[in-house]
């Protein structure tokens, strides 16, 4: 049975992880470096009438591929944990209407998908049999409500992340075939006054080493235990304050350590400045990468540790800072 | 151990439940049959600059009342279950960076306070514990947010819902004072068709229908077996159809049937049309009235079924359904 460790860490004691997981992106995800890793690459609109629609099509379509490379219908899946960045996460909301399966709806920003994976890991160390962490996000959905329309052709400072159009699930289970998950380690918001809504990296940084330098004080671990701890979408700025911030804490990140917004476009060739964002960056790194590397035995003990920005258009406007959350879970191979 | 039961249901076994709860309302809750019950009413602002950051204040407000209710500090929290309506959920992870409490933010809409429960039993039961589920609401930031500006002055059709200016919190432990939990439902999304957005009932009444009556296969029970089964938000309108649709699936909801968005205002005197709305009305209520009126053995066996519309004004332009989704959570005195 699961319990805690220290401050902040759950450990999961039954054999509980991943037993399948899909990724869905769209054209500049299928031209990065991990393009051929995901299931699906769809056009832009994959074939809705609306952005929306379409981010909410990328969900169904990976909960599709999970649930078919598991052999498992809908009616197997006790809860679907899902979540993404639109007003009332009406991406998720509108996918989960389709599979009648019990709806625990998320929010947590970028972090989402590790929020999701950490619930139902919890879930499938307390009763559930198959729970789906799922979350996504769309460039052009998350462009037009964070920032402008696309037809204005903003200028994007050097700062800014490119939002993945991605969406990932992974099908966590009592029966993991591709990776067990060992602990869970639930964020404590962090604030530390970032203002610019262009520099989250910056706003997201304190939030990962909070959730990081938590997870090794609670297990006694730091980053040469691990053959890759990836943070969430803190992209290259925000990576190297990360680094800075971790140091100072006495944890010293070394070769295995890198972002997930940094693994899935190939920054200046395809022009994302300081990477990639959005809940589907780290969902989609995941599920199409990290999660089968586990599998493959290339990746033995890694940290996932998605990163969120719990910022609003609203929020910026009143002058408020941006608050950061990270989540934290830690995966291994299944011997 | 917590367990499943049924389809839908998960008893949870151990000795779970609310330990204290507070909540927080404004003018017009004040002024409302359950105005005396309220820990603290204040005018609109809360002394804040926006109504954002008013609805934020009211979550750290409750929090406040209900640790010290308990004689509890932030320390002592495991996990803070939190959400709101508003866009990316600000109300919740801007109130989140005080207490340094591990935030795990949700979005269910108006069933937010009963996810959190729900979450908040199954975590206490594994291996938490304290948990605090948290949500609220605030007329204006969601009037403005959802509709139209409020200097607007915009006309509202008889079956409009008025959003409550309300938070609710309840400290959910391993060491229960005002009642038990004994059984979670978590609720699968319903969308029958509705697309007028001033009829959120109607759109709300399936999931309630759905998530009750799964509730009432899993174990035996009718109305007739709890001396109150409490709905969300439906509202006049939505409580007949929801009444309608149980009679339909062979249950025939009694006088112990009410609907928190009936026992909040006045409705004539008050003029609310079909009653109130938000997170902050089925947490309110709960937080103030129902909890303690278990404690003082006023009602001994009780179901909460929060109920949430997860539509956006996006998704109304783009002329969607809405859809509804319910979570139950059955309560009982403790012995």
């Amino acid at each position: 049975m699961a319990y805690k460790k220290g401050k902040n860490t759950v450990i999961i004691e039954k054999n509980v992880g991943i037993a399948s997981s899909a990724a869905v992106g769209s054209t500049k995800e299928g031209e990065g470096p991990l393009g051929k890793d995901f299931d699906i690459i769809g056009e832009s609109r994959f074939g809705m009438e609306t952005w929306e629609k379409a981010e909410s099509r990328m969900q169904e379509l990976c909960r599709d591929v999970v649930l078919k490379k598991a052999s498992l219908s809908t009616d197997c899946i006790d809860y679907l944990f899902a979540g993404d960045l639109l007003n009332q996460c009406i991406a998720s909301g509108f996918a989960a209407r389709s599979g009648n399966i019990p709806f625990i709806g998320l929010y947590g920003a970028c972090s989402t998908f590790a929020e999701g994976l950490g619930l139902s890991a919890v879930f499938c160390d307390a009763f559930a049999e198959n729970c789906l962490a799922e979350a996504s996000s769309h460039f052009c959905s998350a462009e037009r409500q964070y920032r402008f329309p696309l037809e204005y052709g903003g200028q994007r400072p050097p700062t800014a992340q490119w939002t993945a159009t991605a969406a990932g699930s992974a099908l966590v289970s009592k029966n993991p075939k591709l990776a067990k998950i060992k602990a869970v380690s639930f964020g404590r918001v962090q604030d530390l006054g970032i203002t610019d809504q262009n520099s989250m990296g910056a706003a997201m940084a304190p939030a990962a080493c909070c959730t990081v330098a938590g997870f090794f004080r609670d297990t006694g671990f730091s980053f040469s235990d691990f053959d890759g701890v990836f943070t969430g979408d803190l992209g290259f700025m925000g990576a190297e304050i990360f680094k800075e911030l971790m140091r100072a804490e006495g944890f010293e990140p070394g070769k295995n350590y890198n972002d997930c917004g940094l693994m899935l476009y190939e920054r200046e060739r395809q022009q994302v400045e300081c990477g990639a964002s959005g809940c589907g960056c780290s969902a989609g790194v995941a599920c199409c990468h990290l999660f089968p590397k586990i599998a493959k035995g290339e990746l033995k003990n890694i940290l996932l540790v998605s990163t969120g920005a719990l910022l609003s258009p609203t929020s910026v406007l009143q002058k408020e800072s941006i608050p950061g959350v990270a989540h934290l879970v830690w995966l291994s191979s299944l011997d």
